[in-house]
């Protein structure tokens, strides 16, 4: 009985990633990117991919064990080098109508014990290398969908009490508590959830804020929008029309900071799981956007070496708005999985910003997006600021004020 | 015990199949391909490769269900389309001296169920699209490697006396055993051997035979051998020297047969798992090199298809000689895997033929090459000839002959 239920909630969740995540259509070709414990839910995936009439299911394969081994017994000189025919891949199959599903199952501390230098370097190579097909993500050329699967490492960290096949049990139920996937039609669930965030979406619009001030315990932080700034909710549309969803779950509506106007303090409320290290309880900095001073109890050198990937990685490139009582939220758990995290609680991006997030983006050069306040960076790294005592202003033109969220939640 | 030894047995596999298969050194990278039962050996051979010094292993990840489900739910037209990029993305990497290893697990009947049509169809489709590149691995102009690991369906398939477990167990006993991984030294053990092959190589070409004669129950057959051909065993070379071995095992001698001077009829003398279908009990005749007629007790369809491939299917480009106490053929198992059965067997290629089976290859023109008599097709299908009963002679220019193998041993 319960495993069968196991593979009923499966199949509804690959339905769901293929109909609301990917928006999938007849003749799109996938990218589905996963690893072992991904695997049965990547089958699935692939046998609803064909019956939705996809023409291909490109399979990527990445592997913990094997990126461990990489670093620990690799030549020193392979992390800086990524082959350019790899990135021509990549780019060929977005041009060919391909779309990418990723089905991660990180393990929050995979890098710990490795290091750091070679992470570091690599990450950047990555980025570099791959700068120039960002965009197609990033602006929405293609549809993209990110969702997890709990593997054993992240499950004993998630419930470190539970022996590991409990751990895991108890981690698949939340994320398919999560995911909406134990409701009657979890499809149908999703649309009405997007319906509630694109609301969301327009009441912020509507007000068109100047500013978005951030109250909390060891958090005073004035963020200045960017101007015809966009708020983004629930789906994402390609040009052409079709409608996906970037992240299941997604709880946030989010906008574009100005990359040179935020001022004041910000304390973190939840542990970071940044490239397979974990930062805790850190503060952060910024004057006319940029950090200018950092503080971490743990993984202070993990930030450092974000914050030195590139100027970009300094200032803010997303400002995001999550009730404390969202479904994930309301769990009581630390995933220390950003998927899931940034879900249960506002939070703020270092690093990049998206195009989707300007209203007219269409018709802006780089430049010009630049000089509106657009951050750009190799890097795009969400950290969590809500909380049941975060208080959330908005501000107009005029100096009215709105409360936004009061203890957490929306007014 | 049980479980320690067979891993033992699993960390030698890995050491062969780069230090003897691929022949790795430093700064090669490699085309890892594995399915889900290829993995725990595929990790192994990750860690082993980055400790030899590869620059990078790129896993390739195919799997017997998203394949099937792939033939039975898509679209029909998508077995006659691949995307040019993924052909290029495999040319750049073996620009980019990338070396190719494939785990297989084939499942001998996985397609038996399955549309035929589509699935010759999507054959002759990878075979167009990826003629540009053949010629990387047939020339030898990259290393590449086929090895197999055991899967429940393939060993039920050899033992379907035994229970699952045990089906599993017993082959990769068989396997670990004819790949030589339960000897001292495994890597010298297959230097040692590849030495033996050499001997007959030089043996066979000091003799320069003019014909060969395969003599057996059901089998005449009178095969004239290209001017200027050379026997291969063993070992292959690259231009620039490194040495590495195609199959994983390999037991045969093989050479190149003139495409239009094949006389006789042949009895196969054991079935042939060819695109997921078995083909049993089955004879090919040659009129002038090309086949005029053919019988098979099951499976006759799948040859039809094979022969309607192009011209050069429905010729020889491969002759192989293996005694039939050869370690793998005593073991009396028939295997249901080429990879297997054609290094237990006497054998004959329809298809493709190999260039390094010209003695000046790297002088000669892909026409003069035809005209010497060399095969060319999209195809390569070893069928197996060998067996108690099989007597083969080499016919020398002058026409004095050599009996080669009696009783299907070497003289």
């Amino acid at each position: 009985m319960k495993h069968s239920n196991h593979l009923f909630y499966l199949e509804n969740y690959a339905k769901v990633l293929l109909d609301v995540g990917l928006g999938l259509r007849s003749n799109d070709g996938i990218l589905l990117s996963f690893d072992e414990v991904g695997l049965p839910l990547a089958r699935i995936v692939v046998r609803e991919a064909y019956r939705r009439g996809a023409k291909d299911v490109i399979t990527i394969f990445a592997d913990d064990t094997m990126n461990l081994d990489r670093y620990n017994f690799g030549m020193d000189k392979i992390f800086d080098d990524m082959p350019k025919f790899k990135v021509d891949y990549r780019e060929q199959a977005f041009l060919d109508n391909y779309h990418s599903l990723y089905i991660t199952s990180p393990n929050p501390e995979l890098l710990k014990d490795v290091d750091g230098d070679r992470v570091a370097r690599w990450q950047k190579c990555v980025s570099q290398a791959t700068e120039p097909i960002q965009h197609y993500q990033m602006d929405n050329k293609v549809k993209w969908c990110v969702a997890s699967v709990p593997g054993p490492a992240w499950a004993k960290k998630v419930f470190p009490e539970l022996e590991k096949s409990q751990a895991l049990e108890a981690l698949w139920n939340l994320i398919f508590e999560a995911t909406r996937m134990k409701e009657e039609d979890p499809v149908e669930a999703w649309k009405r959830h997007d319906v509630l965030l694109k609301e969301k979406e327009k009441y912020l619009d509507d007000n068109n804020f100047d500013k978005i001030l951030f109250k909390g315990p060891g958090t005073d932080l004035e963020i200045t929008l960017v101007k015809g700034h966009k708020w983004i909710g629930g789906s994402s549309k390609l040009e052409r029309g079709d409608v996906f969803m970037a992240n299941i779950p997604t709880e946030e509506v989010f906008t574009m900071p100005h990359a040179k106007r935020v001022e004041g303090i910000v304390r973190a409320t939840k542990p970071l799981s940044l490239q397979g290290q974990l930062v805790e309880n850190f503060s952060i900095e910024f004057k006319e956007g940029k950090v200018v001073a950092f503080e971490a109890e743990k993984g202070r050198e993990v930030l450092e070496k974000l914050f030195a990937m590139d100027e970009g990685a300094m200032r803010l490139g997303e400002v995001a708005l999550v009730p404390d009582d969202s479904p994930i939220s309301r769990r009581g758990v630390l995933f220390f999985n950003t998927l899931f995290d940034e879900n249960a609680s506002c939070h703020l991006a270092l690093g990049n910003a998206y195009g989707e997030n300007l209203r007219q983006a269409q018709e802006l050069s780089d430049e010009e997006k630049k000089k509106l306040g657009m951050n750009t960076s190799m890097v795009h790294v969400d950290f969590m600021v809500g909380g049941p005592e975060l208080e959330v202003l908005g501000i107009k033109e005029d100096g009215s004020q709105v409360v936004l969220l009061q203890d957490g939640n929306w007014v």
